[in-house]
């Protein structure tokens, strides 16, 4: 049972022909809220869909708020005062306390007494878990492991030894964190020998984890996720990388050893770093670009191509193969355009001469 | 015990200088089959070891049934039959039915009495799992998922809470369906603010879905894939993705929120597919391709590059960054190159007239 | 209790300015180590924390050994020597033997005594796990697969039905070895039917594989890995690829089916190979490279573009789609310039002539 005056105060908005009495039982898109339902307008895309809207009430801007059709809550910024609302319609947290007995917890762990550990999870000695902490099914935690308080651990996470969560972390499905970092030397015989992988990975307060994302431990010091990082899916985080504070990286990006990503930097999906390189504060990188140098100026950079009709594509990758013959002809064309203009310039001054010498 | 007159009739071909009787103990590539062993011939790129088979038989089209020196087994296409006649040499299905003891099975799902839950798999309240459904060890189903009959999740899949499988999908080991999507708000002090993802994801009949391959709930309304989808592995697909009928994704695609992709569709290896747009059906996108606008004609697109030796590709991508340049260069140019035209134009109606001046 | 002289017989080094019997507690990076750590200098972008280390003794070439302010352990190659001198720090391996009372084990399935079946682990009929194997929590290992001896999976690694390792492979979390290639053949309607997938796997000795990373089982001969290959996280390995010996991946490598790739190759972050293709040995790929033809000659080769800032680069994506017409325009410009260097020839001739024609 949840109020619009509940909701305006949550969402730190105010109503506008609004009755504050009136119940909201859900959240649902603009173009599929029924009565009963709240919808928000953020994404100036999905305007078109607010004069239609059949939602009890609508959170948008100020802007906006005049062409609402339904009672409007009014936001400053309405995608924050969203999510604070769609909040009170989450299904329940996790309630279990305690112990699976499915769980194997070895005896030389430390388990808060308000944490959850769910079925099959392993939990290696020296782990320690604290408060109000949802170990989800199938996790491992490994020796000396430690999970801040109120961390989540959705299923199937692997914890390696001694990595350290902060507080509030959520981990998603399939997410390891501190697994060997692809260290290896080069023998005189051509073979591969494996550096020993000591450092481990330190993960700050409020990170988001992504399903099957990676982040391997460093090679000896740790690998370093600060506090308020968002990390979506399948992301791969290589030793000794350091991730700036509330910086975002979208699906399937690749950071190489020992970057380091500034904070406040959002990275578009399948965008890949080199290693050993840094990247200052508040860059942002579209998808699928490739960053071999460090940025020292925030802004936006890229370098990724957009599709063509393969018809068009093939011409454009033949010629771009020819790219530096073009720049050698055009310079030649250049030149000879230099001197022709003197040739000409002198012609003329030659006829000039001649129908003078003429007349 | 197989025929080749019973794998005509699977196949629905022909046979060409068999006898029906022949027995078939495997299937084998045409340079590596022996006796009692069944080829095909499919890809051109393979039809020079026709010649020198050592196979029993061989499925090819009418075209190369000619140029068989064993038995043929002749079929319109040659790659449909095959798949059929190796269905007959796979490995026995799963036959185990019931809940395997080291399973964790809510007492509030329902199992269909002829299913199977295997080792160590967690299956949570409110789940309900179809008839024939073959649950591999170290499953999650979460609460209220749905798993519909004939489905085989393989090993280690993760259906997330309210998820729905349709009938006969096949899920390879590392799977996650219904993660969390990738929704943040930013807040005032440039902190990311969790937006609660509240829809769920809905697979259809028929998909198959690869090894470590992500799935996310949609933030709102689910994330949908329609019949006969088949997905390869390590796929990110972001929450409120729509893929239609029939489409083909190859490993390591990675497609953004809100993206439709139409059906029909093949994308290649490593494409990336940006947020809120829209594919429309039949169209093929190459490998390591990135589509960052709607598509509105069927056909195929590309922005692949490949590679080059260094030496060459190192000149190419320092002209690229001076194609821009190079445009303006080329327009100097072309003005000169008018204005001479007309300058030598003008010059010979001068010496013309010169000359006729002095004629 | 680790003397320098010990660690100068492990690394195969010379002590200058060190008294062989000091005592080295740990490793650390150059500007991190502290008394009785032993550090190392390899990469010459860290040379400038060598005057100011504050290590017991440092690693390193003998180049640079001439510059060390502390006992030098010069070595000729100081990666390969350190490697081998912080495998002395490494914690100590896991020494349970034994089966885990939460693992389940097929009575048809061979372990050997020496080995460990971790907690929650899965092993079905007919699997063989030969001596001094590490299986860690939460594995599933199919029927029949093979893991030799001093093989180490980590923690939730998948090996399914008759895949093989070698000797000491080492696989880390989420790994999936032998999941279904995606082998389809498109039926009349459209319609994607499964070509079963009936080879296996066959992984060398001495292998690595990193976290999340997959490799598929052929079609109908074996996916193979040959000895000392290591590859990275999240790497894709499609049906029937072949690596030669020795070859390095770096991770979200993607290989698409019937790829072969060399001996001794590299490949770096992110690149993309197509099917049917084959690189010869010695061949080094750079990240987000795309490789679409075989590479027949050793060497570097390279596709990704690296970032620009946004402004730049908006301009050459545009040009980009435009350089096929910049080609052909700047074919009209060689064309009018050759005629017009010919009618400039002309016209002298002509004004010579007419010249003449008035001397």
């Amino acid at each position: 049972m949840i109020t619009l005056g509940e909701i305006a105060a949550v969402a730190e908005a105010s109503l506008r022909g609004c009755d504050a009495a009136t119940i909201i039982t859900g959240v649902a898109p603009l173009n599929g809220a029924g009565p009963g339902q709240i919808s928000f307008l953020s994404n100036p895309r999905y305007r078109p869909f607010l004069a239609v809207t059949r939602a009890t009430a609508v959170i948008l801007s100020p802007d906006d708020a005049a062409d609402c059709p339904v009672p409007a809550v009014v936001a400053a910024n309405p995608h924050v005062a969203y999510a604070r609302v769609a909040a009170l319609f989450e299904p329940p947290p996790e309630t279990r306390r305690g112990i699976h007995p499915t769980a194997w917890v070895s005896p030389a762990a430390r388990i808060a007494a308000d944490a959850w550990i769910g079925p099959h999870c392993t939990v290696e000695a020296g782990a320690v878990i604290e408060s109000d902490v949802i170990v989800g099914p199938q996790c491992v935690i490994g020796e000396q492991a430690m999970v801040g308080a109120g961390t989540r651990l959705v299923a199937r996470v692997t914890v390696c030894h001694r990595v350290r969560l902060g507080r509030r972390v959520l981990a998603h499905p399939g997410v390891v964190i501190g697994s060997d970092g692809f260290g290896l030397a080069l023998d005189r015989g051509g073979r591969w020998l494996k550096v020993p992988q000591l450092g481990s990975v330190h993960i700050g307060d409020d990170v988001e984890i992504g399903a099957n994302t990676t982040i391997d431990r460093g090679a000896l010091e740790d690998t370093v996720i600060e506090d308020g990082v968002k990390m979506d899916n399948q992301i791969q985080v290589a030793h000794n990388v350091h991730i700036g504070a509330h910086s975002a990286l979208a699906g399937c990006v690749g950071i190489a050893g020992s970057a380091r990503i500034g904070r406040h930097c959002m990275l578009g999906g399948g965008v890949g770093v080199a290693g050993h390189l840094e990247i200052t504060d508040y860059v942002q990188i579209t998808g699928m670009s490739l960053v071999t140098k460090s940025i020292t100026e925030p802004g936006a950079y890229s370098s990724g191509l957009a599709v063509e009709p393969n018809r068009l594509w093939n011409k454009i990758s033949a010629r771009l193969r020819r790219l530096d013959e073009a720049f050698r002809r055009l310079a030649v064309l250049e030149k000879q355009a230099n001197r022709k203009s003197k040739t000409i310039i002198l012609d003329r001054k030659k006829k000039t001469n001649g129908h003078q010498g003429n007349s």
